[in-house]
């Protein structure tokens, strides 16, 4: 019945899209007994179950036909007008005054929908859109769909680099940044580097989307107020209930200006009519009461001691890190999140090592895929949130040992 | 410090994309005490409270860090598996062999995710993308960001019309149907209309889109077999939990054949990495035993019923529907599902007369909003199964005296 052809033509943007290079990685990976630094799963300790079994049986017996029918594209009403009010406290309490309406909210189906929702509104075919170097894999594959020309905007320690910024913003659509704690650099956009790009974008036209998954697991202080909260009409900022209650509801939201609201909400409908009227109760009902101001500070403690254990560890095994650079793995030290960055010695290759590493029984996942140009073919994402502290000393301890054989050759 | 200028440029797509006529009307007609025929809203009497209950705490008692944690794009396996199991069996009661490989199921956000999924993959900017006529407006929603050329295949009450899709085939990318219960018309595609669209999209090498959320819904006999069951490798079928467990918690799927099933996997990865974990495994909770053979039978009669009242109400105001149709309103006879497909007297305008009928208590989603071309302006849909019996024969009475008041005039 059917001809022997195949009736399947792909569309352009389909030849573009890839699978995740790092999810391949982490099939290599997911062999039992590897102690992997690799994944960028919240550590599972941290799950209010609890609050969840409580909120999930309120819901039901509250208001089961709400929470279990159609909703409205926007969102539950009561948890937008939660999220306006702590991002407008946020600011505050960072010394910025950001007044967020709930009608500006939008809740997605986790933040990672909100990428493929602002691609979708923003970027046509070769449309220039402006990323860190390197930045989060998974925004690149959410803007792939959609065909536009991703371009790299040099970064370091402190953010990206304001000139090569100026020098490739004309006709750029957007900046994608994640100024907190980012993935996978572990890196904090600085006060100043902060001030001076809201200022350039604001000369430049440049409209900022700012991703901001991992902002509030800072270990010792609070990082530096929001970019949007700096100018609210230039940017679009999305957030998440991943990291600081948990992923699998898969929650997290979109604040953006009028200017571009009414089309995200067109684009939100579009895509999956609403994100699960259920979750989004259980997600406000858990927050009730304040909860996070207690259950977010054993979070950042936990995180903290993993990054400790992590940091120790490496300094004990990589001793000449300072004064020999380039004959040592480097790393730097996040003040908060999920994720190191470490650099090896030079002329190794984070790749070709990982199948020596995973031999001794360690994970990791190499930097190059995080950069849309010019890898480092040296850098290695280190995740300090899985493991326990104990497999965070074996797992470094087994990392050195392939490290250092490699080296050896 | 921003500019004056508004540093915000739309893609092209976003100015194709409109905000849903049909969720505009809504808002009308959502003033208190209004009878709607207008929602598609499944009723809320069928949501099966207690045993989303019993499987809530059950997820969060056996497995709390499986459904919270970050998890596999394909969905949750053993639902995947029941997916495959159920709709094998299906197709075999219904006199097919259709041997569904749980690899080839993707979880989706709701059935609409699988149509911007879907969208993605195979349509390019100006891809011809039939669909039928009328057709599900949503569908064409989540299509519009991939800038298809949408092109209305000509359709009865039997079916898309063959000789009109043969004209209109050539180079498109596939063709979108609705065999069953249709929205917006309650049509059901005859078992001699199915065999031949089957063996017309062989011989034209044009792939079938089928989409299925409303096929259990049937009140005397299950419709004829799927489409996909018939020519796998030539389809993609899209179903949902929304109609026989609840739309609440957004989960549907994609059945794919290996052609495409690479690729759907991707474009899901970037929209939102997966679904919710947690609502997938509180679906399958739900599912064992065979629920879904007890349960969906009580919604199967609920909304017989409720059609029934709601034929019956229009026969009694309308008595002249069969011998004089172009000075009556005449409707049909959905075989299942949740709509009723009506069309007023000659000289009439659906969207004219909303307005009076909502001031007369009464609301229903005009027609034309479904056709993608030429619009039958008379055109009305209306759904029987949120009010009850009681309040569809009060909304049939309104209706009827909002029709005749201004035939009047």
């Amino acid at each position: 019945m059917s001809s022997a052809k195949s009736p399947w033509t792909l569309s352009a943007r389909a030849a573009k899209m890839n699978p995740s290079v790092i999810r391949e990685i982490l099939k290599v990976t997911e062999r039992p007994g590897i102690i992997s630094f690799a994944g960028g799963l919240p550590s599972a300790k941290t799950f209010p179950v609890a609050e969840f079994e409580a909120a999930c049986a309120k819901v039901l017996r509250d208001d089961p036909s709400g929470a279990l029918q159609y909703a409205a594209s926007e969102g539950y009403a009561p948890l937008r007008e939660m999220v306006a009010a702590n991002l407008t406290q946020q600011a505050s309490e960072q010394g910025q005054h950001w007044d967020v309406n709930p009608s500006q909210v939008l809740i997605t189906t986790g933040s990672q929908q909100g990428l493929d929702l602002v691609a979708k509104i923003l970027v046509d075919q070769g449309s220039r859109v402006l990323v860190e170097s390197p930045t989060y894999l998974g925004a690149v594959m959410a803007f792939t769909p959609m065909e536009p020309e991703v371009v790299s905007v040099e970064s370091d320690e402190e953010g990206i680099d304001l000139a090569d910024l100026r020098d490739k913003a004309r006709g750029a659509r957007f900046l994608y940044t994640l100024p907190n704690f980012q993935n996978p650099t572990g890196r904090t956009m600085s006060e100043a580097r902060r001030a001076a790009l809201s200022k350039a974008s604001g000369e430049l036209g440049l409209p900022l989307m700012e991703d901001n998954p991992y902002g509030d697991l800072w270990f010792d202080t609070p990082p530096p107020a929001s970019l949007t909260a700096r100018n609210p009409e230039g940017g679009i900022y999305l957030g998440s209930f991943s990291k600081v209650l948990a992923p699998g509801l898969r929650m997290g939201f979109i604040v953006a200006p009028q200017a571009v609201y009414p089309k995200l909400l067109q684009a939100k409908q579009a895509a999956d009519l609403h994100s699960p009227g259920f979750n989004q109760r259980m997600i406000y009902e858990v927050m009730q009461d304040g909860f996070l101001d207690r259950h977010v500070p054993t979070i950042r403690a936990l995180y903290k001691s993993q990054r400790d254990a992590m940091l120790q560890a490496l300094a004990e095994h990589f001793p000449d890190a300072a004064t020999q650079p380039e004959q040592s793995l480097t790393w730097n030290t996040p003040a908060g999140g999920m994720f190191l960055w470490a650099r090896l010695p030079a002329g190794m290759n984070a790749v070709n090592l990982l199948p020596h590493a995973v031999d001794k029984g360690v994970a990791f996942v190499p930097g190059a895929p995080f950069y849309a140009s010019q890898a480092d073919e040296r850098s290695m994402r280190l995740s300090f949130v899985t493991p326990s502290v104990e497999e965070i000393r074996r797992g470094v301890a087994a990392l050195a040992s392939a490290i250092k054989e490699q080296q050896g050759r």
